[in-house]
C-alpha cells in the first residue's frame, strides 16, 4: 500500500473574507476547499463499434479524479475488478479547456458485462436499487459484495481510539479549510496507509477505493476504515463491495447502516472520538475491551 | 408562517450497541435516526392521456415526505410553482405494504412544461447542469432563480450569534440520535419559524422549501436559513431558488459555493458558531458590527 498521498493545488480556493468575532468584524484571507463538477463518460462495446455514454456528474472537489472515477465504477456496481478497465484518462476531446479537467473517460474493457438497464436504473435510483431498505440491501448484495472475513481483521479497542487523531494529522485539506471529508485506511496496528479528502464523503470513499483498485490492491479485508462524517447507507454500501471488513466513522450511524451493516458481517463503530465509540454490528472484531 | 414541526416516530430506529469508553465497554439501547429510500414519480400529461415515471430516489428520513417531494421538485426545477403541482400523495397502487410508505406520486398540472430533455439531464447531472463550475452556475440563473431582493433582509449581526443554538434546542431528532442534519428558517429577528431534519442535508433543505411552497408561502425573501453542516453549491442553488437571500451554515463553504453566491446576490456566512463566523459573500445584509 502506498504511502498517504495528498491534495494538488487545484483543491483549494482563495478568498477574502470579513471575519466577524462577537461585535467586530475585519477583511480577511481565506482558503476554501474546491467543489467543481466531474463528468464521467464509459466506453464500451466491442472493438470497432465502441460507443460512449456519460454515466454520472458528480460535485467533487478536483484531484484524484482517475481513482475517483475508479472507485464510483467499482462501488456502484459498473466494474467488478481492475480487468474490466482497460483505459482512464481525462478526455482530451472536450472543446472548452476549462471543461477538459472536468472530464473522464473510462474504457470498458470489450468482455466487461456492461448491464445497461442496471445502468438506466441507477440514474433512477442513486445508490439504491429498491423503494425499501430490505430491498436496497438485497440488491447491493446480489449485485456486488464479496464475502467478508469470519476471522478477522482483529483489531484491538486501543487503537481505534487513536484513529481520529492519526486521521486529522494528515488531513492537510481539512487543517486549511475546515470543508474537506476524509476517508483514511489504516492497518489493524493503526498505521495510516492511505488518506483521500473531498467536500463529498462519498467522493472521499470513492477515491480510497479506486486508488486500491487501480494499484490491485482489493480487497481491503485486512485493513480498517476511519470516515469523518456519519455513516449512511451508501458508505457501508461503498466500504463491503471494497472489501472492508470494519468501518469506523466520527459521527452517528442510520439506521440503514446499521442493518447493512448486520447483514453483510460488517463491524460498523460510530461517534469515535474523545476516548469513546459505539459498537453498532458486529463488535468481534474489537479486542482486548472489558465487559 | 406555521411554527417548527418535529419528526414523527417513523424517523427514528431503536438498537442494541455496545458503548466503549476507554477501556470499558457495556451493553446499552441506542436511538438512531431512520434512513429509507423514497421513489419520487411523477403524474403528467394531458387529461385522459396521462403518463407516469419515475423521478428520481433519494435516501431519506421517513417523515414529512410529502413536503420533500415538493421541494425536490420545485429546487431541481420541475416545477417554478404551487400551481405547478395539482396532486401530491403516498401511491395507494404500491403493491408491497412496506414500500408504500416510500413512493410518492406527484401530479403536474396539464399546463406545466414538463421539459423532457432536461429531466433526462438530470439524472445524468445530478444538481449540475455543465461540466464546470461557471455553467453549473449560469444554468441554475437561467432555470428557476428568482431576483433575490437588493434591499434586504438586513439582520443584526447579533442575531446571527444566536441562531445555532436556537436551531439545536429545537431539534429534537439531533438530541436524540446525533445523525440527524437540520435546515432550520428564522425571521431576521431571529425568530424560529420552521425546522425540518434529515439524515442528508439537501433533504433537510428541501422539506423546509417544500413545506413553504405547499403553504404559499414563496419565495422566502425575507428570512434567514440556517444549516447545520457545510455549505454546498447544491445548497446555494436550492436556498436561490426558494428566494432565501440569507444562508448560513455552521460549516465550512466550498468553492463554488461562494462563487454561485455572489453571482446570486445571496449574503453567504459560514462556521457559524460560538460568537463567531464568516461572511463570505453580500456583507451589506448583515448589520451593526464595528469594523
Amino acid at each position: 500500500m502506498s504511502a498517504p498521498v495528498f491534495l494538488p493545488p487545484a483543491s483549494y480556493e482563495y478568498t477574502r473574507v470579513q471575519r466577524v468575532t462577537g461585535a467586530e468584524r475585519r477583511e480577511a484571507d481565506d482558503i476554501l476547499a474546491a467543489e467543481e463538477p466531474l463528468e464521467i463518460r464509459l466506453g464500451y462495446g466491442p472493438a470497432g463499434q465502441r460507443e460512449q455514454r456519460t454515466l454520472a456528474v458528480t460535485m467533487r472537489t478536483p484531484g484524484h479524479d482517475l481513482e475517483l472515477a475508479a472507485g464510483f465504477l467499482l462501488t456502484e456496481g459498473l466494474i467488478r475488478s481492475r480487468a474490466d478497465l482497460t483505459g482512464l484518462l481525462h478526455c482530451p476531446d472536450v472543446q472548452k479547456p476549462e471543461e477538459r479537467e472536468n472530464v473522464v473517460r473510462a474504457e470498458l474493457a470489450t468482455a466487461a458485462a456492461l448491464d445497461l438497464p442496471r445502468l438506466e436504473r441507477h440514474f433512477y435510483t442513486s445508490s439504491s436499487c429498491g423503494v425499501c431498505g430490505k430491498t436496497s440491501i438485497a440488491a447491493v448484495h446480489a449485485a456486488a459484495c464479496p464475502v467478508l472475513p469470519a476471522d478477522g481483521p482483529l483489531v484491538p479497542a486501543a487503537v481505534i481510539h487513536e484513529l481520529p487523531e492519526r486521521q486529522r494529522q494528515a488531513q492537510a485539506g481539512f487543517e486549511q479549510t475546515g470543508g474537506l471529508h476524509a476517508a483514511a485506511l489504516f492497518s489493524p496496528a493503526g498505521e495510516l496507509l492511505l488518506l483521500r479528502e473531498d467536500v463529498g464523503r462519498h467522493n472521499a470513499l470513492d477515491k480510497l477505493i479506486g486508488a486500491a483498485l487501480l494499484a490491485d490492491e482489493l480487497p481491503l479485508s485486512r485493513h480498517v476504515l476511519l470516515v469523518s462524517g456519519r455513516a449512511s447507507f451508501e458508505l457501508v454500501q461503498k466500504a463491503a463491495v471494497a472489501g472492508i471488513a470494519v468501518l469506523a466513522a466520527v459521527g452517528a450511524p442510520s439506521s440503514l447502516a446499521v442493518q447493512a451493516a448486520q447483514d453483510f458481517g460488517l463491524t460498523l463503530l460510530g461517534f469515535v472520538r474523545q476516548q469513546r465509540y459505539n459498537i453498532y454490528a458486529h463488535p468481534w472484531r474489537v479486542q482486548g475491551v472489558n465487559e
